[in-house]
This record gives structure tokens, sequence and C-alpha cells, in this order.
């Protein structure tokens, strides 16, 4: 099963390193992790997804809570977030194939961002779900390559991971 | 000075805590750091944003290609790569000012993701100083709470990081 954690940390050079080791320790293979900036430049906010039952999700987040970085961590059930993914994608395109491509792009709301004589390059900012559909169409034009940020997550609704429950 | 660096590595437990520790050991702050995966399941790329002088970062991309898990370095100097983030920012919205924060979200090309009786959140995917400049924006609103992927990117034209230069 894949989780969610919203983790807050101090924006300070080591924190990451001490993040990922304290998954790796456990053997956690971490699917995604994207880390960013907050409105306090002293803060930043990671979103992890790691694969794992609640159970070991559950002690991760409170050995997280223990590390001295770390300000607030907190799971993210998958149905009470809005989740996210940007991916940006190189795509072969000949003359012949551009339209197809870009009718594609247009149906699932990408955006072609650059464009050579021989390729196009695509943004797609949705649901990681839809991002893979996205790719899966894509596929049979030929990926050159690709990079995708991760998935961030927001709680549904007016809370935030400070407010307390 | 921001730097960015495209990374592939081999997807394992443990590869993102080592390539963080290598730049922590380094004294960098990594500003901004995001994972996912690559067309090849046993593949993820980074794409991590360094603040320090070329020379620096240079030194720092040598290291982290003699790292085992480490299958390609490749620093992408800003002109000519394309660069984007995702954010996704909770504001305060009453009836009387949820018109205005609409207002400036679709100049801004930003979709409105999700609402309640107070807030609405938006998300926006767009270059990072793009990104900043609506976060500005909205400020005056009130922003409960934000996530950011950090940025990803990926050289203009129809060249790849595959590809030797």
């Amino acid at each position: 099963m894949e989780s969610i954690l919203a983790v807050l940390v101090e924006n300070r050079a080591g924190v990451l390193a001490r993040t990922a080791g304290l998954f790796a320790r456990r053997g956690f293979n971490i699917g995604s992790l994207a880390v960013g900036e907050t409105e306090d430049p002293a803060v930043s906010r990671m979103t992890i997804v790691a694969e794992g039952d609640e159970r070991a999700i559950d002690q991760v987040a409170k050995q997280l809570n223990k590390q001295i970085d770390v300000i607030k961590v907190k799971p993210l059930p998958q149905e009470s977030a809005t989740r996210r993914e940007l991916a940006l994608i190189k795509v072969k395109a000949a003359t012949k194939t551009r339209g197809e491509i870009f009718d594609i792009a247009s149906i699932m709301k990408a955006d072609i961002v650059d464009i050579s004589p021989s390729t196009l390059t695509i943004e797609i900012a949705d649901r990681p779900e839809r991002v893979q559909l996205f790719l899966d169409m894509l596929r049979q034009y030929g990926v050159i390559e690709m990079v995708r940020t991760g998935m961030v997550a927001l709680q549904k609704g007016g809370g935030s991971i400070e407010k307390v429950e």
C-alpha cells in the first residue's frame, strides 16, 4: 500500500539526508519525495510516498517526529487529500505524428512547452494516475526522456498540517 | 548562484540518503530536490537545486558520479533548460474575496482544485519565478498552508541526459 506523509522540517543542510536515512535503515523504499519551501524560509515541507502498511508507516512517522529537525509529521489518507504531480516528457515527434500528439495533449489538458524538428516536450500537472495515463498514451511515439516531481498533497477542506486535531 | 543537477540513480532503498548525505557532508544546502520514476522502473531521476558557484557544483557532480548507485549526472544551465514547479496553495477566502482570488488565479493560469466555506486551494504549475509571483499575489489574503514540488527540468531541444555530448 502507498502511504503519503507530509513532513515539516527545519530548512538546514543535512535534514534531507537524515530523513531519508531513517527510511533506508528501516528498509523502506521511498517511492517519491518532493521537498520545497514554505511561507517560512526557515521551514521546508516534504511529501514522502512510501510503500508499507499503515502500522509500519505509523512507526516511521513516530520515529520522524523524534528527530530534532522535524517540526511536524502528518499522514495524509488518499481519500482526504488533493494529490498532484508534475511531469515534463520529451517525446519523438515527426511532422506526421505532431498533430496526433498535440491532440492527446489537448485532451489531457497538457501543455506543449518546447519543440524541435524531431521532438515535442510536454508538461502535465495532474493526479499521479492521470500523469501515468498520459505517459501510457505517449509511449507508442517513443519517450526520449522525462522527469517527474513526485507527488505533493494537501488535505482537503479548510484545515492544515499545523492545526491540532 | 543556483545550479540545477539532473541525476539518474538506481531505484533502491538508501540511494536518496546517500545522495543527500554527499551534499550535507560538503555543507551544501539543497534548495530543492524532487525524485520520481522514469520510463525504466529500475531507474529514478532526481532534480537537485543547490546554492554554490559553478566550480563547487562541478566538484559535487564529480563526487556523485563516483557513487555506485548513480548512473548519470548532468548539470543543466538555466538558459538551456525548461524548468517547472508545481505548488498547491490553500488561501483564506471568504464570500467577499473569493472573486478576487479567482481573478488572480485565472490571470496566472492556475486552477482552483478545492473549496471550503473559508478557503480555496489552488494548483499552479509554471516556472519557479512565476509560482513565486503567484504566491506574492495571494499573500494579502492569508496563506494557510502550501506545498511545493521543487523544480524539475529537462534540457531544451531534442537531446537528452542519456546522450553523450
